[in-house]
Parts: structure tokens; C-alpha cells; sequence
């Protein structure tokens, strides 16, 4: 199999949104007048951001939600995307079951692939999202003001016990495992909870790199700082409702672990209703975690409100 | 250096075109209304795309190169683009000769960088780039007509012959070797004569794989032949000037090599003297190498007109 019948049998597919998709030196597209685009790539590497082993239909699940998830974080509706693929050898049930999971996933958000390339090298997956927001309605890490609540969305923290246990640290109860490493293999993008907080979110930005790391991007964007009250933060590991996870361990997973792809976000203490509508509207879990202070730097309180000591550290490919 | 201080002291530079650039989960971009956006993404593999001694600033502008020539073989007018980059390491000396490579050429074509990714891993440079041509003016490779004349621009054939060189297959006066050399690793992609053959060239591609096999993809769009004058190629090689290239290693060059960047076009006849005067305004040279047939195919014809058997294969990184 060639380059250009891998990319006809696994990739190709009528052009929908796109005026000329795939099969041009460039794909032509033109966006709606009147809004904006937002615009996000990032880069998979095997080893770093997937174990070898991992289902392929899992893996192209997650090499575009983690891409939508960065739509997500704008409150952008993603359109188009574009994939550059380097693989060891033209393995065609690897490419069955990858394109199953990319497509399945961008069928479900409505987002085309329009272009891309492919070469033959160290399995490298490279998406580029394009997505779109009404002029002025991006929701962006520079916007929490003092006094604005703190939410995250959904649970935190399963996909790094999964990591955990793959990495022979811990033991977990099959189901347990088998829920937390389906959380790090298929995060769902939190792409309607995203557009359904524009207009009420002040900040927001997704969960990649570990809830302190990606809350300090708000903060130092924002130039503000956050106290985050750790009792509120008690059940936000699914896990914790099946298996009694050490304090610690839960603590490092919720805010230091990656890979969760939920959304941290502020939004004003008297749109705490808005928000609580809008995620319900969407079906969607929302925690209030905390709360946005002048002062810099971030806090972390017990249930007695006393500072706690933390390592903040987020993940750094070159750290 | 951590991955953010890489990002901060190798790449972040303000935002001019962008609303939103380098920093936040996603760039935001406002398109210009009455515009088309031209979309290409390419991934460079080492030891595939090029050499691990190659100077990293001949890299990093070869890495944008590429991309601006899809752009150019659409007619589009270069924008913003986003860089994803697998490194093994954060080496500085690199990064600075990488990033002062790939501004340069940015520079020079008002191309911003908005965005992108970092990772650790083997080298893999992905870039998507992004540009803009007036509604229904890009120039596709299904627009070739029977009678139109065939062109290439620039010359042909000396990326491929200093690749012969660096296999040891031949050996080059050093003066013809460094030429062939900087044609093979900073092409310069023919961004400016793409956007003055919008509405007079039917069809356009550019030369990565191989004049063959890049025409092929616009006979085959087209669903039309072309006859290639081979005599009238007889000078394209650049290196040919200087040095007396066997004949079948040239034809091989010309014909098969990929790497050059060049533009393949099609014109009507009677547009010919447009075709020269778009060239001739933006100072780059253009040869009419044959025509577009309405038989299918494509042949290769001697100095006596009669056809000519050559192996007809371009690059295919799975083949």
C-alpha cells in the first residue's frame, strides 16, 4: 500500500464543509463572515503522550480530543482539521482502527478533516483544529478578575491513577482500572460545556498538563492569584467513589495529574446560577473549587482553613 | 530550559495579524471577509526530509519552504502558521539557528506564527500553514484543458542531483556541489509568481516528489494527457551551466527528483505572452515544456519528436 492509497482508503472522504478537501496542494475553505477563528495544534509522540500498546481506535479518539479540548477552552464550535501522520510502516489494522476513532469522534463534533500529510518516520500524530466563536466571545486565560468563583468540569485526576497502575506503583481493582484507563485513553472534550460557558465564563483553559499548572496559566495571564479549598475537591476523582484511593495519592492524581481534558474555569460569584444552568443544560458536572484573590500566587486550604503545602508542579516535556 | 522557556525565548514573538497569538489554549484569527483560506500541513522526518547534519537554519527555513510552496501552488497569499516540534532535546544552539531559519523566511513572506506545540521526542517538525485568495481565484490542479501549454518555473533538478552527491553515487566540482547543495536544503517556495498566475494558469502544483509524478496529480485531476518536449528541458538543471551532467543522471534529476519547490502550471495557449509577463514581473523564469493532450497519459518526446520510454515514479514514502 502507497502513500497516496492509504491516504484514498483510511483518510479520504467527500468534502463537506470544505470547498476543495484533501487531494490538492491545499485544502480551500471558507469561514462564516462575522466570527472568529480559533485555532490549535498539538503533537502526540509515542511513549510520551501514549503507551505503544494503546488500542488504536483509542489513540485516534485522543490525538483529536485533545485538540478539541483546546476549542473547548475558547468556547470555539470546532469546523475543520488537518492531520500530519509519521508511522513506522503502513500497518493497515492500525490504520483501520485509528481512523475508526479519529472519525468517530469528529463525526460527533461535526469537524472535518480537510488535509494533512503523511511520511514515514517515528509514530508522530500532529493535528492542527480550527473551530469558530462570535467576534469578541473567546474565552480567554487573561479574563478572571478577584472575587470570581473557580470551577472545574467533570472528575479529575482518573486518568493519572491509570498511570499510576501502568506504571506498577499501585494496584487497583480491575473495574476501578478499566474505568480510570478508559478516562486516559478517551477523554471527552469538553466542547459543548466550553461554547455554553462563553458569555459567562470570565477565564477558562483545559486540563492537559495538571489542574495547578493549568490554573497557573490563568493566573499569570490574569495577573491574579486563587485559593482553592481542598474539602470541595473531596469526590472529584470518579475512582474515589469505588475505591478508597490514599489521601495523598488522590491529592497528587487531582492536582498535579494530566490527561483529564476537563475544563478549569472562573466566572463571577453572581453568575454562579448561569453557570450552574449552563452546565446542566449540557449534562454536565461543574465543581466550585474555589475562588480568585488579588493576591498572587495560589493557595491550597483544609477543611479548617488552614494553608496546606503543596508541590506544585505541572508537566514539562523538557524539565 | 523548560518546554514554556523554550516556547518564550525561541518563538513567542507579539502577536501582529493574530488577536490572539502564542499563549493561550488557542489562537484567535479574523480572516479577511470577500477571502478564501488556502490550508496545507507538511511533517519533515529526519533522515527522510533531511540529512541530522544538516545546519539547522537552512532547516528551519526548509521546514516553512515547503508549506509556502503548497500555498504558492494555489495562488494564495501566505498568512499565519502553526509549528509543532518533537525535539530529543532542548539544545539551545539548535533552537536559535532552527528559529532564526524559519523567521527569516516567515519575514520575508508576512507569514506569523501563532501558535503550535512542543514535545520531547525523535525530531519532527510539523507545520500548518494558512493563507487567503480571493473567492473562486485558487488555482487547483483540476483545471488543465487539452491544448494548454505546460510550464515549469525556475529550474529542476539540482535538489535531487546534490542527493546523489551526499549517497555517493556521483561526485560534483565543489562550486556545483554547494549550489546543488543550498537548492536541496533552502528551497525557495514560488509564493509571488503563484499569486500573479491567478487567473491566467488552469492548473498549478508544486514540484516535491517529482515533475512526473506532481504533473501526473494534475492529469489525473484533470482527467487529461500532456506531452513533454524534452529538448526543450535540456538546460532546467541549474548545475548544467556549469558542469557536463551524464545525460541520464540529468534526465532522472529533472524528471524524478523531488525537493525542488518549483511550480508545474498550465496555461492556455493564447495566454502565453500573459503567462511571460506575469514571469518576467516578478523576475523569475518560466519554460514551456510541453502541452496538455486530450489522450490520456503522459508522454516524453525526443529531439526528432518520437516518444521516449522512462521510468515514471515519483516519491512514495510507503512505497
Amino acid at each position: 500500500m502507497g502513500e497516496f492509497d492509504l491516504i484514498e482508503r483510511f483518510f479520504k472522504r467527500p468534502a463537506r464543509q470544505a470547498d476543495v478537501g484533501i487531494g490538492d496542494d491545499c485544502a480551500i475553505w471558507t469561514p462564516q463572515p462575522g466570527h472568529q477563528l480559533a485555532i490549535s495544534a498539538d503533537m502526540l509522540v509515542e511513549g510520551r503522550h501514549f503507551l505503544s500498546t494503546v488500542d488504536p481506535v483509542r489513540l485516534g479518539h485522543k490525538s483529536l480530543a485533545v485538540n478539541l479540548s483546546d476549542l473547548a477552552a475558547c468556547g470555539a464550535t470546532p469546523l475543520v482539521f488537518l492531520l500530519s501522520l509519521a508511522l513506522p510502516r503502513a500497518d493497515e489494522d492500525w490504520l483501520a482502527g485509528f481512523s475508526e476513532g479519529l472519525f468517530q469522534l469528529a463525526d460527533a463534533h461535526g469537524c472535518e478533516l480537510i488535509g494533512g500529510d503523511t511520511t514515514q518516520g517515528p509514530l508522530n500524530i500532529a493535528i492542527t483544529v480550527m473551530g469558530e466563536v462570535p467576534c469578541a466571545q473567546a474565552v480567554l486565560r487573561s479574563g478572571a478578575r478577584a472575587g470570581d468563583d473557580l470551577y472545574v468540569s467533570g472528575h479529575l485526576g482518573d486518568a493519572r491513577l491509570a498511570l499510576e497502575a501502568f506504571r506498577g506503583n499501585i494496584s487497583l481493582p480491575q473495574s476501578v482500572f478499566n474505568a480510570a484507563r478508559l478516562r486516559m485513553e478517551m477523554p471527552e472534550p469538553r466542547v459543548v460545556l466550553g461554547q455554553s460557558l462563553r458569555g459567562i465564563a470570565t477565564a477558562m483553559a483545559d486540563i492537559s498538563d495538571g489542574l495547578l499548572g493549568d490554573l497557573g496559566h490563568i493566573l499569570k495571564a490574569s495577573q491574579v492569584g486563587a485559593e482553592i479549598d481542598l474539602p470541595a475537591m473531596a469526590d472529584l476523582m470518579a475512582a474515589s467513589a469505588q475505591w478508597n484511593c490514599p489521601k495523598n495519592l488522590a491529592s497528587i492524581c487531582m492536582l498535579n495529574g494530566g490527561d483529564d481534558y476537563e475544563l478549569v474555569f472562573t466566572a463571577p460569584a453572581a453568575a454562579r446560577a448561569s453557570v450552574l444552568a449552563a452546565a446542566a443544560h449540557v449534562n454536565t458536572r461543574v465543581t466550585r473549587i474555589g475562588q480568585i484573590t488579588t493576591t498572587l500566587g495560589l493557595v491550597l486550604r483544609d477543611e479548617n482553613g488552614l494553608p496546606v503545602q503543596h508541590q506544585h508542579r505541572s508537566f514539562d516535556h523538557f524539565a
